[in-house]
This record gives structure tokens, sequence and C-alpha cells, in this order.
């Protein structure tokens, strides 16, 4: 017996067995709650094996109780992109506070392509390497949601809309309600031509979105530009230099992230427009950036770390074996600050 | 023989000796690569193993060959504190471009204390959940150097300095250059009253920056400001006010990330001081948010996606035995843009 905590060589059942003068099988039965020794001799082994900082070696846990305490999550996007948004960053972070209380961690796969993200998730299953899986950037028809559905597939939840999440349980946000409210607000301020500044069209909380801001739209008759975005600010700020240079430029904007609303605010003051006089601008979502620029950014708000939080409890739920659910999460609200006024009079 | 691709229940070894008409023992000679079985016999093995979708179980296959194919990170950060900065996105960006490559995930884990993050590390060891951890925000005498120094502990590699790297490998960034170059910038336009909002003192990279601007301004004969700031936007904003409301108000700022950046330019056009006519504005690191505010801002650039890369194949050589070795990656340069201007004549 020559282990003890802080050493460097991995404790052994042996070495529980040698320090607690009883059978190798007695250690694993009194380890693994199992009948066969008595009372004593557990709390006295168990004792031991606390004191000698012993645990199972993960591997072979996960063989015996096939469960790997890790929750997957792959995401088929260019490294370059997924940095620039505060959304993946505040997510993960959500996510994170419930794993790390149920000492879960997140397997976290970056891919290129829709294709090795579907490889990836054939890998897990097959190898076990996970208890449960998260979908995001759900799309139409998205094949992920397919594979998952399938019997005997990785325990999945869908972050996003129950019309894409097949039979598979989601959590989701009213986005249509959020983006009536932002054009609802525009409306009351006397903007008529508003121009929405949109994510990547194949996602379905994209299209969830164009199809809300156009309804509502029409409905009150005024008169909506939907431009396209890959959510960089680099687009966010084209986009909002194209629209400004159209023959009816548009007097307000919403923006489907921080980023592009912030660009798209510089590209509004080098053009020598001002905010909120000339221009009104909504953020969505909120973030602190949103509240550290001049003039700060009103702003659809959602607490995305709790969102992942919620998130993580529903899978764990999954994993459980609760029947499918479509599960609500807050919807964002509408924040004014200072990036949106009253239509000028002179426009009328 | 029931199971084939697609189906729910897992391919097992005796699927495929049924399939090749061969005892269970030859299969797993022909899987393992072992002697035992012809070379027919085993390509037709694997050819059978692949048609029928067989991948081993992760859990049984580490047991044997002691590789888990993750790395390990743990943070111990506020979760509302890691979703500001860009930094960490863009930097497991970096580290999952590589690790992807080589079919390894990350296993994230965020906790709320250093203790929590020791804890962490000792269970990853005791378990084999990974096969080497990167160390993160490296303190002076940092407890997880010393831990992870220890004979058999997990293999390691500081992302810091290799003063504080004690018998780790580590990569670094030049950083006390990268200040000295920004100082001398700034003197060279005229400043004379330069004030560093720097991030949380305990971090080794802080002390270097703060040591590095100290020194640099003095041997100038310069007036040095040196503020704190928990690297928030609310800290950023906050630590500007104080100084621009000081006797002798700093004409030019270097703050320690992209964020409190922008918070300084906002609390700068706010009290009416024009960026960069009244005041200059350096951002640490660079970012795609730098590019698309107005002013676009100054800044000491830095690939944090390739020194995420780095970092990754850098860990996947310590796995393999590679001896100690401190790994300079890229100086930060820095990038002249909208945001400093000479001092104005009316200041001297």
């Amino acid at each position: 017996m020559t282990s003890a905590p802080g050493e460097s060589s991995r404790v052994t059942i042996s070495d529980i067995a040698e320090r607690a003068g009883v059978s190798i099988g007695a250690v694993s039965f009194a380890l693994n709650g199992r009948k066969g020794v008595s009372e004593t001799t557990r709390e006295r082994v168990l004792r031991i094996a606390d004191d000698l900082g012993w645990a199972p070696a993960s591997a072979a846990r996960s063989l015996a109780e096939s469960r790997t305490e890790t929750f997957g999550m792959v995401l088929a996007r260019d490294p370059g992109n997924l940095s620039v948004e505060s959304f993946y960053m505040q997510f993960l972070a959500g996510l994170e506070s419930e794993l790390g209380q149920r000492g879960y961690g997140l397997l976290l796969q970056v891919v290129s392509s829709r294709e090795d993200e579907l490889a990836t998730l054939q890998k897990w299953r097959r190898s076990r390497r996970v208890d449960g899986v998260l979908l995001m950037d759900v799309t139409i028809d998205d094949p992920r949601v397919t594979l998952l559905s399938q019997p005997g597939s990785l325990p999945a939840i869908v972050v996003g809309d129950p019309s894409v999440a097949g039979n598979l349980s989601c959590v989701w946000t009213d986005d249509a309600k959020s983006m009536r409210d932002a054009v609802r607000y525009l409306a009351d301020l006397g903007h008529t031509a508003i121009a929405r500044v949109g994510g990547l069209p194949h996602f379905a909380h994209t299209r969830i979105r164009d199809d809300a801001f156009m309804s509502e739209m029409r409905q009150r008759g005024l008169d909506p530009t939907l431009l396209r975005t890959d959510y960089t600010a680099a687009e966010g700020a084209r986009a909002t230099r194209d629209a400004l240079g159209a023959g009816v430029a548009p007097t307000a904007f919403v923006y489907d992230n921080d980023i592009m609303t912030v660009a798209g605010l510089s590209v509004a003051m080098e053009l020598g427009r001002r905010v909120p006089d000339d221009l009104s601008l909504i953020a969505w979502d909120d973030s602190v950036l949103c509240e550290h620029t001049f003039p700060q950014l009103t702003a659809l708000s959602h607490d995305v770390v709790a969102f992942g939080a919620h998130v993580a409890r529903r899978l764990f739920g999954v994993v459980d074996g609760a029947p499918r659910g479509e599960h609500k999460d807050s919807t964002p609200l509408l924040r004014p600050r200072a990036s949106t006024a009253p239509r000028k009079a002179a426009d009328y």
C-alpha cells in the first residue's frame, strides 16, 4: 500500500482492500452498494476510499452505469463567425452553470459542415461518448432531427421552435411575438419604412422572425425592407449602407444580433445620420455591448444565460425519460433605451 | 444477427462474428490488429464491421488504449463575465479547429472558484476523463501549476508566461513588448499623461503588462495612471469617467480588452470629448468589434484563433511526450486606426 492522496499513482481497490484488511471482493461490494458486506465494513471501506482519494475510473464506471456524465454539443459554424456574437458564450455559461452543479461536463465540437455534424452525432451514439446532445441552429427539415428521432438514438433536445423539433423535445422562445412587438413599437413612434437586418435564411428562427416581421408590417400597411446577412458586423454594416442609399430609405432598423447593430450605428454616424434623431435602431439579442454604446441601444432582451440553464435542465429530463415536451422559455422583451425615438416631423 | 447501420441496437463483435462466420476471438484479433488471424480474414472482418457501422464503445476502447480523445479546460469565471469578451470564443474556435481535425473533443467546465477548479482537475486525473488539460488565466504561484507538475499528473499546457509555468510547457505572447510599443506610439504622438485600464491584478499577464507600462512610462519621464477593473464594460466605463474627472486627466488610454474600450469611447462621447481629437484610445485585443465602432479603434492585434490552434498543437505534443518547452506565439502588433491622433497643441 503506497498510494496516498496527492501522490501520482492511481489508488486502486486493492489499495483500499489492503488498508481495510478485507478482500477485494468485499471492497467492490461496498463501493458499489451491493449486499455481501456488513454495514460496518461498508462504512469503513467508504471512509478509507475517501481518505485515499479514490475515484472510480470514469471509463470503467461508464461501462457499468452507461452514464458518461457528459452532454454533447456540435456547432457547424465558421470559427471566425462563432467568435463574433455574445449569444453563444452566454448560452454556454448558462449550460455550464447547470451542468457543473451535477458534475457534468460539456463536450464541445466545432465542425465546418452540416455533414460533419451528422457524422459526429453518429460517432457519439455508436461510441457512447455523451449521455445526450443539444441541437442548435435548427433548420426546416433538419436531418439531425430525423437522425435523432430514430428509436435508440441519443437523447436530444432541440433548442428551437416546436415546428421544427419533430418527435424531439424542445425549448423555444416566442420570437414571432417579440418581432411583432418591435414593429408595433416603431410604428407607434411614427416610423413607416422599417428594415429588418436578418440572419441566415436556412435557420428556422430566421424564417419565423421574417414571417412575423412581414405579416405585422403588411397588416399595418407599412413599408418593409428585408435584408439578408450572415450575422457578421461587416454584413450588418453593408446592409445598413445599402438600405440608407435606397430611394426611400428606412427610418428604423431591427437587427438580428448586437454586433450588427453596433456596426449599423457606426455606419449611421459615418454618414452623418443622428441616432435616434434621424434613425431608430433596435438590437436582438440585448447584451452588455448594447448598454455601452453611445447612444445605448434599444434591444429585445432575453436572459440567454438563464435560457442555457433551462435547456440543460430539460436535457437532464429527456435523459431521465421525460415524455416529449415543448418548453417555452421567457419571451424576449423590448427594452427601450436611447437608440429609438419618434420619426422626425420633417419626414412626414 | 439483426443489427444494421441506422438501426437502434448497437452492433457488437458477435454480430460481426456471425456475419463473417468466424469466432468472436478471431473478430477481436482482427479489430485490434493482433496476430492470430489470416490477412484475408482480417480484411473481411474489417469490411463487415464497417458495413455494419460498428464502432468500439469509447469507454471500452479508452480502458484498452488509455486515450479519451478529449482535452479538458476548466474556467473559474463568473458566467456573466465570461460572456462579455470576444477572446474566449475566438480562442475556443481556434482550439476546436485543431481538435476537430484529429477527432478530439473539448470538455469544458465552468466553475465558480479556484478551489472548484483544482477539485475538477483532480477528479479528471483520478477518473481519466481527459488526455490533457489547458491552464488559462495563470496567476503568480498558481496552485494548479503545482498540482500538475507532480509526477503522474495529467499532461498539461500553460497558456501564459514562462515565469509562471513552473515545470510545465507553455505557450506565451510577449505582452511586455506589445505594451511598450503602445506607450512608445502614444508618446511619439505627443501624449504625456497616459492611463492603462488593466484587468484583474492576480493574473500573471496583468502584472506583466502593468510592469511594462510603468517602466516604459517612467523611463520616458511620462505621467502614468494605472486603473484596475474586472474586465467588464461597466468597470471600463467607470475607470474612464474617474480618470477624466481627475485634476490632470490623461489624454490617452490603453484598455485591457475590446469591450472596455467601446465603453470608454461611449463615456468620452457622452462627456463631449472627441475621439481622437481630444482623446486617444487603444484596445487590447483587437477584434471585429474594434473595426465596427465609429471611429474604428486602434488596437493591439493578435490572431487569437491561431493562438488557440497553436496551444492545441502543443498540448498534443505534451501528451505525446515532448520535453518541456516555452513556445512563443506571435507578438500582438499595434494596428493604428482612427481612435488615436497627435495630442492637441492647446494641451501643451
